[in-house]
């Protein structure tokens, strides 16, 4: 990909997103559960932008959101409301009513507390909602610890017993319809074992539910298949789904996947200028235009990114390239071997296809970047870079 | 304050600030230096609500700004370009020029590169730039690792013998007027003795300077005045002042101070509904409406803010205060011992004016919050909480 014609195009700092690789993705996870009927609903938060999400509608992608926004999007885009699902650990009830008067899929319940809001709203609309319970099978990921779920002390899900509970309870509301049952054990899995032990306690609550005749319909693994930022030990897609599907021997179940990361992850680039070098006693800087406000996992999670200057390899040394940000926490790469740079010149961040713009913000009153996408070698807008008076707009009419 | 009402007036989760509290503490800096001339450059980074600058416009402040962007809103706000700084590591030639155009009283230099190209740009636009270089005095200002800016191994400023050499040039070069001496060695600073020690060292500069006829006019020591978020050490202005003031003798400088979270960090708080509680294994969450995307310190730096539930102290017990993002690092609050709560309780996060809504995203696609303004007893809406329309509004129109 000519990197150094795009960023000239439109500017950097830029989000590049190739589309045909997101397409291949998404076809290798579509592939490995072909032994079973499945929905694959790409996780809407690790990159949820409308032209991207239309993308994957036309994949026949579904959508598994966490905010009744996120659900606004991938109806937008395309992707039909049964194949959308809710997600989330705290709804509001403006978003529950929502979610319902949509009649998407079904409605992920991540506590007792919430069956009963659930229950009470759709009451009150005089609807039944469809419901999956979240089970939290206490299972280690062995991932960054921001990252995983699956831990009884993590806020996600509701333990065994108590999902057996809701199930009952759910049975015996009219107001309330128990079509699945999910599970999450974290973002960025490299190991087998957890998800295949992690999936086999819950398809044995399964089945304990459907011989009391609650008929779950769809089997929700979540999401989680990592990727490779840097020398990461990834799983295949066809591996990840053998795993799950062995726990499943005996039952009829529509498969629910929920990959983000794995579709766009590695689908996407940063692109940022340098603006100049700097040496301050035995260090040496590579200043870019792009900062922690644009592509934050650095700062937050400590997360590696692999950096590339365009065409140049001559004179390397180790350096780190940090953005304009007035905070040390501002980075991309430490102590990298990379090549002496030139005013202008083009850093790529490759991997910030995922939980990249999305978490971008405006931090320093910087404008957040374009998003551009690449499609059978064409490249087009499909977000403009923000503008000083859109970041002003909701108020510059308050200042009196 | 009535943060049940407020909450109610403007929905959550809702950001406030005291406005008579940001007076008092503007005041406390601007008096604790009156000895000298003194321009109070407020650092617009820790929050940049074009109300607040107004108002502290009104005041008499100052601006320090770290982009184009930032210097655009203190200028919309009324503050004079006489009085607005232009800092940061990472200037791109547009921003550079614009403020040359809109001659604000000088730029902060940070590098070697950065000086030369400043001089490029002042001779391509026929002006010459007023600048300061940020001295890096290599001093552990002993805070947090990402807030701490003064070791030599930060991206910030130059030693002290690339400084003298920037000055010659700076002095030799018809498009570069020194006027100005910069040092900033850390955020949230708690001990008196590293800022002394830097002082002394920036001041020691200064005067060899003056003695080769460099009329340094200005003497910026940055910002950096701490906060009490917890139980932590302050300073006081006063000794503060002091301490600077003591190794300015025989001097004849104006002094620039850029306090930033100081003037309000404790100004303003965060406003959060409770939308369940929940219990999981051994753990007691309470869930609210807010989430990291709205207030990012606890997760970026595992900040501690005090936490409390309007109206409630009954049954306390130990609880994490979590968001709904579909992350385990998105909380506010942990092991914190805290009231049973009801559906609609309020929330209230303290200490959430500096470094708040600045750096809030909208991440799991959610709306940003409103800000509102508290002024003698009368509260206003300062910012509108964003709509779902406007977080797509750069992208929808290229869906095809």
């Amino acid at each position: 990909m000519d990197y150094k014609a795009l960023a000239q195009k439109y500017g950097t700092p830029l989000y590049v997103y190739d589309f045909d690789e997101i397409s291949r993705n998404y076809n290798k996870i579509k592939t490995a559960f072909k032994a079973r009927k499945s929905i694959i609903a790409y996780a809407v938060k690790a990159n949820s932008n409308l032209s991207l999400l239309k993308h994957l509608a036309n994949l026949g992608s579904g959508a598994d959101c966490v905010s009744i926004g996120e659900i606004k999007r991938a109806l937008l885009a395309g992707i039909p409301n049964y194949k959308i699902i809710f997600s989330g650990v705290g709804k509001r009830d403006d978003e529950i009513a929502e979610a319902l008067e949509k009649d998407i899929l079904f409605i992920n319940i991540e506590s007792e507390a919430e069956l009963f809001r659930v229950e009470e709203i759709a009451a009150k609309l005089g609807k039944q909602a469809r419901i999956s319970v979240r089970v939290n099978p206490n299972i280690d990921p062995l991932t960054h610890p921001y990252i995983s779920t699956g831990l009884s002390e993590n806020k996600f899900g509701v333990a065994i017993d108590t999902a057996k509970k809701l199930y009952l309870k759910a049975k015996s509301s009219p107001y309330l319809n128990p079509v699945g049952i999910h599970f999450h054990i974290g973002s960025q899995l490299t190991e087998l074992a957890p998800i295949k032990e992690a999936s086999a306690i819950v398809a044995e609550l399964t089945r304990a539910l459907q011989k009391i005749d609650i008929d779950i319909k769809f089997f929700d693994v979540g999401g989680g298949l990592g990727i490779r930022y840097k020398d990461e030990k990834t799983i295949e897609p066809y591996d990840y789904a053998q795993a799950i599907l062995s726990t499943l021997s005996g039952t009829d179940m529509t498969i629910i996947c929920e990959p983000g990361r794995f579709i766009v992850g590695n689908a996407g680039v940063f692109l940022t200028s340098v603006l100049y070098e700097k040496e301050t006693g035995s260090k040496r800087f590579i200043i870019v235009d792009g900062g922690m406000n644009d592509l934050l996992r650095p700062s937050l999670y400590n997360a590696y990114h692999e950096v590339e200057v365009v065409g140049k390899s001559e004179d390397a040394s180790l350096a780190d390239v940090v953005g304009p940000v007035c905070e040390s926490g501002d980075f991309f790469a430490k102590d990298r071997l990379l090549p002496k740079t030139e005013h202008g010149d083009i850093v790529v961040v490759k991997s910030a296809g995922a939980y990249g713009f999305v978490m971008s913000s405006n931090y320093n009153t910087r404008p957040r970047p374009a998003e551009v996408a690449i499609e059978g070698g064409e490249d087009r807008l499909i977000r403009e870079r923000e503008s000083f008076e859109y970041l002003i707009e909701k108020e510059v009419r308050f200042m009196v």
